[in-house]
């Protein structure tokens, strides 16, 4: 069956996560993927600074690994589909945030900076590597996710309704 | 010691993560992390229709874990602070992607949605509940990080230098 250059198809990816609290302050979660159909346990924790247990990494552990290994799992993805064989790669990421608090007040938080440094075992031209990274960030759902701002959807499930919150 | 309530403090939150590829589609992964000093073990992998082997989540799990789990500590951590008491939190999240692939090209991808389903048991008013959740969405790094378009940094190593791509 031959492919046209130009024919567009699209996909869907849907990631359910239902986590309830236990302990102190570790999440216990469910992950199911619409993709594969399979679904995975993972938890979460603070340290006892944090009021926890350190029973299992905290959010931020799990969206900094998210973040890298999405790009190096686009960049060997990609490495096949463009011909620029690839020996090996690594990766790492820095992610910063700030937060402030204000008195007494919750804190408020914010990001000030995510970078990753990407080091690729190939005897591939350099301009062929950029050309794969190029195409990797495209393709890496969680930096096409960063890149823009998005609205996050709340509702909060009051008696037996769910309401906008 | 008192606290005035309009001295400003500010904090920062940094998180490392270095990942290297194993297997087919794997990674492991060591995370770091500034705030509490403790280095966590992760690992991804993809499904045999992505060419891995299924020997860990994938990447997107590890995002959709993080985007729910992070709100949920902030609820409890603030449910504290801000002195509204509750007694369980159950948090369901959704990431939607959409891909597109044209021709043979590698396929590109951008966020359709995120949506988090908050069920909260507590004596609480809807009005203090509400109060409750509005500061946990400040206060939660990914849903800050998420509202906002952010710029990813990315350097490629070159014989013994960092590259900017």
């Amino acid at each position: 069956m031959q492919v046209s250059d130009d024919e567009v198809k699209t996909f869907e990816v849907v990631i359910d996560a239902t986590a309830k609290a236990v302990g102190k302050m570790r999440n216990e979660v469910t992950v199911y993927s619409g993709v594969s159909g399979n679904t995975f346990q993972m938890a979460t924790d603070e340290g006892p600074v944090h009021g926890g247990d350190s029973s299992a990494p905290p959010p931020l552990a799990y969206f900094a690994t998210a973040m890298v290994t999405c790009l190096m799992t686009q960049i060997r993805a990609f490495s096949k589909r463009l011909r620029i064989p690839i020996n090996d790669v690594s990766v790492s990421g820095r992610c910063h945030w700030r937060g402030t608090v204000v008195g007494r007040n919750p804190y408020e938080t914010e990001p000030i900076g995510f970078d990753l440094d990407i080091d690729i075992d190939s005897d591939a031209s350099l301009e062929d590597l950029k050309r794969l990274i190029g195409a990797a960030k495209k393709g890496c759902f969680i930096e096409q996710t960063l890149g823009q701002a998005n609205e996050i959807g709340h509702r909060l499930k009051v008696g037996e309704d769910w309401v906008e919150v």
